[in-house]
């Protein structure tokens, strides 16, 4: 699951994503950029004030200027006070302009270079199939995509070394459950209740709004164009898109009414806000019977099957669980292109523990990593994430255990690993009004792109929230059990009413203090017991009956009792990294994005840094010139390419070689084999551009060496000769 | 898309499964054991003869007895007349053991052993996890299954061998569209109109049946337990059998009626049947105004992207495109466990050809396979599966053309190495009324298991069926181009209606006739161009006026211009192959396993004989007893192991080696290594349990070598010193 789906601060709700402050696309219902709280620059404030007075100013002056004319005064006089006009108008100007460019540098113009970025990648993307639009032919349906072929095997790359990485490195159980998913499994879940968004309708044409996506967006459009916002004003606007995600329907409803927000289409009033459960509704079977939804997340698969894992696992503790498969989300109104659909992949991992000890064996392994963290005390305090070693990390408590710790460094692992710029990833940890009340601790993958800081996989800690919900609905205990070294003695309080004598002597609320006798805490009931037996008898406060009554010794019996138990039985807490595979694709592809001139130097050139890891295809085979003769050995090599495993494309269009390396850098291919004999060929890598020399036996072996990543290109550089073009 | 889902015989409808006779589970909306039409048993239908003659004679002797003690005969007389009748009683009642004989081989007490064999297969998957009914803590949901660890890590393998084998052996396009589709491409394919069951309601409960299922449980009970059955009814009985899918609404209805077929839970009177549509129905977006269904089939993605992906192949031709996804199909009531689900992963190619030339490149390479072919000639004449050679079944013309055959030997390839035996593998072609009507040829494969000959393959020539329909509902032409080497001349009839004219002589008639004039043949407007310039003017039908009018020559101008044409434009055709993942691993499962007596022989043990590439666990790592030293050497290997990509379990409980390795044996592991010193371990192959000594620093090598299948078993053997036991 989502975590981010299900947070609460204080209320027994799962999700109440509405508290968030910073929430994420797919993740949680809410904006993409994840900025620290009010986090507020200085100069921005400090530059709004002084603009402000300098405004106030040529005003004043402005204001005297006309009065010296309309009094008659001297030309000089009028003269020197026109001159200060235009002089504060300078400066209020220069203030104007330095504010410009903070703002500029906060989304303004900083903002217009990422969005240029962010199209060169995307047309490259599209022009280049790694995905489109779906159903393009009936004009598309927002928030869904297809990948074509090279992102699709992007994706297939990943999705196999997240299997190598975690499933097997891990012993994980793997399970594979059905998207379609009954009512019953989602009302424990929380799902059928919680999982909404607020929405508005444009009243006359009926087109729907995310509310907070409106008022967010004027607000930041406010901070902005309007130079001349009162610092009252200017406070107030931070403040609302501080508490955005806090904000109840009402609330929300009267802010829209307040700053008069209207259809951004047509200018239409909106209708108040209400939730929109995002879940793709279906029915099961053909009597029309069994409400069903599309499953917003994999985790309920996982915790459902609990007790047969656990039972698979030998009985034992900790073990993991691991599912990689579709969720669906209807969103109101997607955007943002691969960051927030309507359909995607989830990689999900359960991994349950003892909740008395969140050790991890092999904590050890990534103790000594360093990387950018971000926990709440400097978010809070306004600061910027900072490396950090994570063993320290979770020494000094920062983390709050080991098992947290360990996945966390896992995720770094797999995320650099890919090719993710470890400068622009950072573990952020949840505020606590982004918690569900439940959660120990979280923390958020976060990476930035031209979006922003994207959640692209979030790590928790959701004690035992979940098995418990579903044992609770589904009366299956989902438990784990301890066996003691041997058996020990528990004392057990006993309290008894007497139904009889609680009948004759109070009738008719007879029922309602049995259950006040049956509520009392060890100490009251302790307590009672004392004065039952000195006394005889006790004043006792029936809450639901709001007065007190005069409770006998012969009422009620209690006693404590001694009892052997064998076992420990509790309920598992779980921690759950869970991945947005989308996310960290699109994120990839703008991360290994670059562009370089040409050799004529009259173009840029597209390139994908890809690491043969995720390249989508790994090599490819041209002849340096038409030739029947190269023709042949390129096939050759081909098929000895394709018996080694390598995905490899084979070019024998007779097209310039230098266009042919640039329309495979444009799909990262890291590796091109260019025949220019029929006894050795050359290996160029891409991002060098280094060529180098083998024989045609060997020249499948060493591209699998290198793409399967036993080798670097600097390790096999050295080992054949290198080739000058 | 699964072919089957498609099937018409001259109607335009590109469904109409109810004229197959021999459908299959998920891919077609019927049965499951396809045996050919009325392949009545020559000596079933003598015995039944037979035995109506006996029990007739039998009768009327005990007729004849009792009058001879009515009359009062002689004791002698009766005696005799009552030997005759016991005599004829033993006769009867040896046809009818004969009869209940040949009965149980079709499917009585032999399907008695089957369902027992099924039975031992599925406990053991469930209990080993292979896949378990989902959602069990509450109860479970009908066709929804769980893969448990290892019934995902086979599937996993098996896909992960089909990308192998298909998409990079023929540098297919891959694709990953989005499960959720909008209405009008479902509109498009006819899934929205046709994907239909016939259903029908206990009329008190409303508990909802297949109408077919019904009939044909009623008639195989008749068949199996109605000894009794007339001559006639019994072919009454085997008629409805086979043409049962033909039968429509109305007549399936009368036949429930006259069999007198209530509701089998309740006996309750039943509905008239009606069609359900099959998709699982969604709403897109928050509006309510955008329905979606959950796709039936994966392989519409691919149709609607034929334009980019034709573009991103160069605008060349044959080209394929792959998609692996989840499918969905809301059965009216599942059964047949793996078989029959409600959401399934399909494997799906559609490879696009020139219709003029469906050639293929590769064929030659699978030429000279022979297998099982079950031609419509053999399956007509009532005879078996044969053995032939595909590429003489191609030559001969019984494999419509080389690009389907090559596909054929592909999928035949890529079963068997699968692990499923080619003696229960057959290739069974669709006779001419299971085919939609622009289908060229079909080909299931077919393989047998506890249920029949289940279809797990559909190999399919479409011609240009889907991309038509699409660009017909799109206006999107999804063509192919053919530069010719240079322009070609061709000759294009213009015929030119004057409106002007056509309105003063028709007035209000004007549009109709003008639209007739344009809708003429060529031959037609030759005749009239040649009457016009004879006679002037000439009667013309137009058929929408139901009446002839005059066509004068200043009317219409009918000319033969010529034009040169640079390129041909055409819909290619598809041939597509597609695969029902969950349907090949269950049938798997049958294949792999069997039993084997435990070494003390007091019981029997499970296994399953993967070939290492399907396994869901490659190896298993044993200390041979409970000793720190060979715990420590375990872990070493296993990190060895991990480290070269080999997924296995290390088990260090200290049970009994035997019972270990029948733990694993259970679940398919193929080679276990057990660590009996800390220099040099052994490797044990799970079938032959033969045992060879390697040293520690080589066994994760060795074993990758025959886990990945570069080695055999057979190959390694030799190789190091055997090791007994």
């Amino acid at each position: 699951m989502f975590l981010s789906t299900r947070i609460s601060s204080a209320s027994k709700s799962p999700f109440k994503s509405k508290t968030l402050i910073t929430l994420l696309p797919i993740f949680r219902r809410s904006s993409t950029a994840a900025a620290p709280p009010m986090e507020v620059s200085a100069s921005e404030e400090t530059l709004r004030g002084n603009l402000a007075e300098k405004r106030a100013a040529v005003d004043s002056q402005a204001e005297a200027v006309r009065k010296l004319k309309a009094v008659g005064a001297e030309n000089s006089e009028i003269n020197v006070a026109v001159d200060n006009l235009k002089a504060l108008k300078v400066e209020a100007s220069a203030v104007s302009r330095r504010l410009q460019d903070v703002l500029s540098r906060n989304g303004g113009s900083g903002a217009t270079d990422r969005e240029a970025f962010r199209q060169a990648v995307v047309n490259t993307l599209e022009r280049r199939l790694f995905y489109v639009a779906s159903f393009k032919i009936y004009r598309g349906v927002a928030g869904l995509y297809d990948y074509g072929p090279p992102g699709c095997a992007v994706k297939a790359n990943v999705l196999a070394f997240w299997r190598q990485h975690f499933v097997l490195e891990e012993n994980m159980l793997e399970v594979d459950c059905p998207c379609v998913t009954p009512e019953i499994v989602l009302k424990a879940s929380g799902h059928v209740e919680k999982f909404t968004d607020l929405m508005v309708k444009d009243e006359k044409t009926g087109t729907c709004y995310r509310a907070d996506h409106l008022l967010k967006d004027y607000c930041k459009d406010k901070l902005e164009k309007d130079l001349s916002l009162s610092t009252e004003k200017f406070t107030e606007i931070k403040h609302v898109l501080a508490v955005l995600d806090d904000l109840s329907a009402e609330e929300l409803g009267a802010k829209l009414k307040e700053y008069g927000i209207t259809a951004p289409d047509t200018k239409n009033p909106l209708s108040d806000p209400y939730p929109f459960n995002l879940m793709f509704q279906t029915s099961i079977g053909p009597s029309g019977l069994s409400p069903g939804y599309m499953r917003p997340e994999t985790a309920q698969g996982i915790f459902v099957n609990f007790k047969d894992l656990y039972y698979y696992n030998g009985n034992r503790l900790p073990f993991a669980a691991a599912q990689i498969g579709q969720a669906f989300r209807n969103e109101i109104s997607p955007r943002q292109g691969l960051l927030r659909v309507r359909e995607f992949t989830l990689a999900e991992i359960e991994h349950f523990v003892d909740p008395k000890d969140k050790s991890h064996a092999k904590f050890v392994d990534v103790a000594d990593l360093e990387f950018l963290m971000f926990p709440r005390e400097l978010q809070l305090a306004g600061e910027l994430a900072k490396p950090m070693v994570l063993g320290e990390a979770v020494w000094k408590g920062i983390v709050n255990n080991e098992t947290l710790g360990y996945f966390i460094g896992r995720v770094y692992l797999f995320l650099t690993h890919l090719g993710i710029d470890k400068e622009r990833l950072r573990f952020r940890q949840h505020l606590l009004n982004e918690m569900a009340h439940y959660a120990v601790d979280c923390w958020d993958a976060e990476i930035e792109c031209s979006y922003g800081w994207i959640e692209c996989v979030g790590i928790a800690d959701r004690s035992a929230y979940d098995l418990r919900a579903h044992t609770e609905k589904s009366g299956v205990p989902l438990v784990a059990h301890e066996k003691y070294p041997e058996p020990i003695e528990v004392e057990k309080l006993l309290i008894t009413p007497s139904k009889k004598e609680l009948g004759l002597a109070f009738k008719g609320n007879q029922k309602m203090i049995t259950e006040a006798l049956e509520a009392m805490t060890e100490a009251e009931a302790l307590e009672m017991k004392a004065a039952l037996e000195s006394k005889g008898e006790i004043e006792f406060l029936v809450c639901n009956l709001g007065k007190s009554v005069s409770i006998k010794k012969n009422m009620v019996s209690i006693s404590i009792e001694k009892k052997k138990e064998h076992q420990r039985v509790f309920t598992p807490s779980v921690i759950e990294p869970s991945f947005g595979i989308g996310r960290i694709i699109y994120c990839l592809f703008e991360h290994c994005f670059y562009t370089r001139p040409s050799k004529s130097e009259d173009e840029q050139l597209n390139v994908f840094r890809f690491p043969p890891l995720v390249a989508p295809i790994k090599c490819t085979v041209f002849p340096l010139i038409k030739n029947e003769k190269f023709d042949e050995t390129a096939k050759i090599i081909s098929k000895s390419l394709t018996a080694a495993g390598i995905s490899h494309i084979i070019d024998i269009t007779g097209t310039s070689i230098g266009k042919r390396y640039a329309r495979t850098d444009e799909i990262g291919v890291p590796f091109a084999i260019t025949v220019d004999s029929t006894t050795s060929v050359t290996i160029r890598d891409r991002d060098s551009k280094d060529q180098i020399r083998v024989s045609i036996d060997e020249v499948a072996l060493v591209v699998k060496e290198v793409a399967d990543g036993q080798s670097t290109w600097a390790d096999i550089m050295w080992r054949f000769p290198t080739h000058s073009a």
